[in-house]
């Protein structure tokens, strides 16, 4: 990529070409008009529980599609979910075992890929709409945090919700609020406004993934459920084996924003 | 139930005793304000298959719940799945076995329980609209087609999208389609008005489920996508034991139409 190319102009596929030759970069404010994904990779037979986990937290956990068990692309893939991310996270007994741009060699024919919706999707409306959005404006990662809000098992696998944070100007949340909720999923409306000890985050410059940001005077910090969540519910379910992306390092998918706006 | 008592003024919980001490009845018009639910109970090794159809389906197979293996009760259902319904159909290797009111004596400890969201739910936001509901008018059961439209796939599982059918008239059309889109977790809008033959039903007067009812001069046939689109699944993939309901006779669940009014 030349430093000319503005990133947010360009193809999917083109970016994902990028990523499979090896640029590592967050991807907030990417291939405008196109949805992005949290990935989360689990057995086959852990893959019920999975879905339904996503099922019963459908805020944290929207699934925007499902491989077949060991299928590297699919409907809203037109390439391989193995190299076509900037970076993964892999996972053994619940513990980071390597972050790499590449998991090929981790892979195995019995993984069942879980494509789960990202709120960077929402962001291109966001700032068509005149509200700036603080971690694209910087260059940064997204900051995201644990929170003490359980969510909803499903058999052996829980975990905390996780949520990204934008500080948006007062007189701009409800309107963030109307915006992102257009887009239920990938996400929709925030879960939270105003309070982070009520979530039970203790520093917001302190982010659990990705990066701190600036909160200017008369901001009010909002937050909506993340789809780091499977990775929280990785680290506290232990399954031998998982592969995720890297927290902000997302699959940008063929779909379009579009075809996740509410009826 | 004495003949006095209005079926829509009951509460969800009167109504399934009413089931569980033998009364077979459609429930369309029941319980004004709580959501239907069509009912399927699959194997464990099917579940993942069946949940992901039904990701892959949402307009058919929109899932309120699924109950743990083996589990009869849940989140929105203070009863047992086995005995609340009206009428059920016990399905082995995708033949019909048996219609029966109480599927206790064909149970297994394996079986997975899905809920799946029922058009029923906006029938009354519909009546209050001033948009009659032939087959609540007419006492009759709704009538539904089974369609030339294959559902996406998953794993084995495969068969056609099934419909409902009211006939409007040309006038509320589009209401039909604004209030019953606010409703995506019940099947919300159509998926299809007017033309009958361009999903490949042949005479709207032999419905494949239910009855058929009155289409008065003026008013145009409307389709919406069915919950017994898992039973024509069954049908066609034949797994080796499935539960479900009998179509129109539903599971009264305690959740609220209003839950799933779209954000």
């Amino acid at each position: 990529m030349t430093r000319a190319t503005d990133p947010a102009s360009l193809t999917p596929g083109e970016a994902r070409a990028l990523f499979r030759s090896g640029l590592v970069t967050p991807t907030a404010g990417w291939c405008r008009g196109h949805a992005q994904a949290n990935l989360v990779c689990v057995p086959r037979e852990l893959a019920f529980d999975m879905l339904l986990f996503a099922q019963r937290n459908p805020k944290p956990c929207p699934v925007l599609d499902v491989l077949e068990p060991g299928a590297t692309s699919g409907l809203i893939l037109d390439g391989d979910v193995r190299t076509d991310l900037p970076l993964y996270r892999v996972w053994r007994d619940g513990e980071l075992e390597a972050e790499v741009p590449d998991v090929r060699e981790h892979w195995r024919d019995d993984l069942v890929s879980f494509l789960v919706g990202c709120s960077f999707t929402f962001e291109h409306p966001l700032v068509a709409a005149g509200i700036e959005v603080r971690h694209i404006v910087d260059g940064s990662n997204v900051p995201m945090y644990l929170t003490e809000r359980p969510c909803r098992p499903a058999g052996d696998l829980t975990g905390p919700m996780v949520v990204s944070m934008r500080p948006i100007p007062a007189d701009r949340v409800a309107d963030a609020v109307r915006i992102s909720g257009r887009y239920p999923g990938v996400h929709g409306a925030p879960v939270h406004v105003g309070d982070p000890a009520a979530l039970g985050i203790g520093d917001l410059g302190r982010p659990d993934f990705g990066d701190p940001v600036r909160i200017e005077p008369g901001e009010i910090p909002v937050f909506w459920a993340c789809g780091v969540t499977p990775q929280a519910m990785v680290m506290a379910s232990r399954p031998s084996l998982a592969i995720t992306h890297a927290p902000g390092h997302m699959l940008i998918t063929d779909a379009r924003d579009s075809d996740y706006l509410a009826p």
